[in-house]
């Protein structure tokens, strides 16, 4: 059913507000270009809840935080909540610093979301520094090995937030609180360029701004695109090529990925 | 003439101060040394009227706007006129909100402008709702078939702002209160890469800097210049390659055009 | 030894803490995670002694500065120097504004530095603007005649600060009091890329990161690297090739560059 889901997707071409990092802001914007949607950036308080009602989705992403710019989110947050529009949060180095952590926490508190993206480190800072839940003792890296410990921990979280919660890792589980999906897509080298994680965040707000009435498999079709896209465009490395030409294929590949092309190449299971 | 034109610029290597959006702020700064001209994005309030001192051309861009952003423009604004550099305005998405609305009508009224380049849209708001001028019925678009009706816009509000008036779209009007160059260089995929439209008006800034005399045929040259960069960069696309070689190869074509590149490609007739 | 030192880095992989302008961010992180360290961008002072204290080095560079980002810089800097983790000056324009050369005198005075990076406009500008050091004649950049001039100049300067002085231009001369590098890589199309200075002064804070003993050659490593993927990139252009394809073939570059090729490709010598 990921065609299908990407078909609306290219079909609807939302338009996606991000309030988001400066460092990965330009790939974020071409990322959703190149999947199909639109992108508007826009972080200042005054003007953020008149741009979310422009728009039909949003994307929060917590690098380079500010109380400024936290602010912000939090007000476009509520009103996106008002309007219908889906958010998504990605709570980029939660764990680094209190200001990341309040801030998590007072989004948390006053913002539904659609689906939270981060790795497992930061979903599990998510879970026990912001939201005072029980601790997990899984590494900070989702393997094959402790896979159906993440699960759980994903399952559980999900139940408690009502959000989707999607933790990136070598296998990406996508889960809500009944079903998680495990996406084997993806290339080590995925890692070596920056905002990799981010783009996946304002892809995920994409697919399920086309697809409000299915947010989980929306969020798991979105990373099992960004992982092919990086399976594609690790194929077409030279061997001269490096991250920046990796980070450029990794656009190219997405904006000529096809609905088809997703069906056959996402490689998951549902558990 | 266009050759001419770009040939000044080419010559006199124009510092170029923007103020700009920190989403295309690296495309712009690239774009720029890829026409010839140099770069300097700076944009606090204290130092602003320092900069612009030190530069030759002024482009003020309103994405991503704060009221921190703003202040800083009218005092670069107010400089660069004070000094006799050319100064363009870019209302990105200045319909939005009201934060960028009476952003506009604050520059409008303290800044004269050289150029004013927008797409259909943000110039019939400026026109509109920052300038309370005369509505407008055309459509959001500029089309071959609303052409006509553009052009007169385009050189009434030329007329009453003292600015050459450059409205983007399927074909480029760029226009003073006399004439207007109806350009149609260009490809639909430049609309899949963030940051055209940006791009255009640091170059447009560049090639009027370089022009004093003669802002209508600079920014109606930078527009051909621009346009014929995206054809360029199109018939060089693989099957492969997406919006981000795209993007890539846009900044790559103007890096290699020639001025008699531009003579011999530019397409447009004047009005 | 220049291969000794770049296999220290891409062992330990520092995670390096930038405070920098918006402008080249992005190419910044990606040539760290390039020459084999990681990246982390943050710049409020709420945050910036908590995310250092996590990181095992510091670069500051005052591209788009402001009185906020400023104030970050001089926290992290201090913390950075409880801390024993080495600290990068890249002092971007800062002869161009009150702002900036104040920012820079506070900087100076409150931050101890392992390598200060400019280039000689920039640094003469320390040295007298800031330092209130005595003036020096020479020209704004380096060239093959004014070598001799720069080396006495660069190694007093060494002296009064304590840092490793890193002059970029035709040579490169990297000093501490007593000996300097004279470094003859890179090639002129790097000054047609915005940020390559940047990108040089956040490698000088890895490579200095993973060899704190040894700055002078770790900062004279990073110089000979960047102008061999500067030179490398170059031997690849295709004749359609321009400054964005570049930018991206250096960080290419630096992603496939071997120690044995720096040993190899650098060229240098030490007076």
């Amino acid at each position: 059913m990921f065609d299908e889901i990407f078909r609306n997707l290219r079909d609807q071409k939302p338009l996606i507000h991000s309030i988001t990092n400066y460092v990965t802001a330009n790939d974020c914007a071409n990322m959703l270009l190149a999947c199909g949607a639109s992108a508007i950036m826009a972080d200042d308080a005054q003007e953020v809840e008149e741009i979310i009602a422009a728009c039909q989705g949003l994307c929060l992403n917590m690098g380079t935080p500010s109380a400024r710019r936290l602010e912000a989110m939090v007000l476009a947050g509520r009103r996106a909540n008002a309007l219908g529009h889906p958010v998504v949060l990605d709570p980029v180095g939660v764990g680094a610093s209190r200001l990341r952590r309040e801030g998590a926490r007072q989004l948390l508190g006053q913002v539904r979301f659609a689906v939270i993206r981060g790795n497992l480190s930061e979903v599990k800072t998510l879970a026990t520094g912001c939201l005072d839940g029980h601790g997990v003792d899984a590494a900070d890296r989702v393997t094959v090995e402790n896979q159906r410990e993440i699960i759980g921990f994903a399952k559980t979280l999900a139940q408690s937030t009502g959000a989707v919660i999607a933790v990136t890792g070598e296998t990406d589980i996508v889960a809500d609180s009944q079903r998680a999906y495990c996406i084997h897509n993806g290339h080590p080298m995925m890692a070596r360029v920056t905002g990799t994680g981010c783009q996946l965040s304002v892809l995920t707000a994409a697919f399920v701004t086309a697809n409000p009435a299915h947010p989980l498999e929306a969020a798991a079709a979105a990373a099992a695109a960004m992982g092919l896209a990086g399976e594609i465009a690790y194929s077409r490395l030279s061997p001269m090529d490096g991250n920046a030409g990796y980070r450029n294929g990794m656009i190219d590949a997405m904006f000529r990925l096809t609905p088809e092309d997703l069906e056959r190449g996402a490689r998951y299971e549902v558990r």
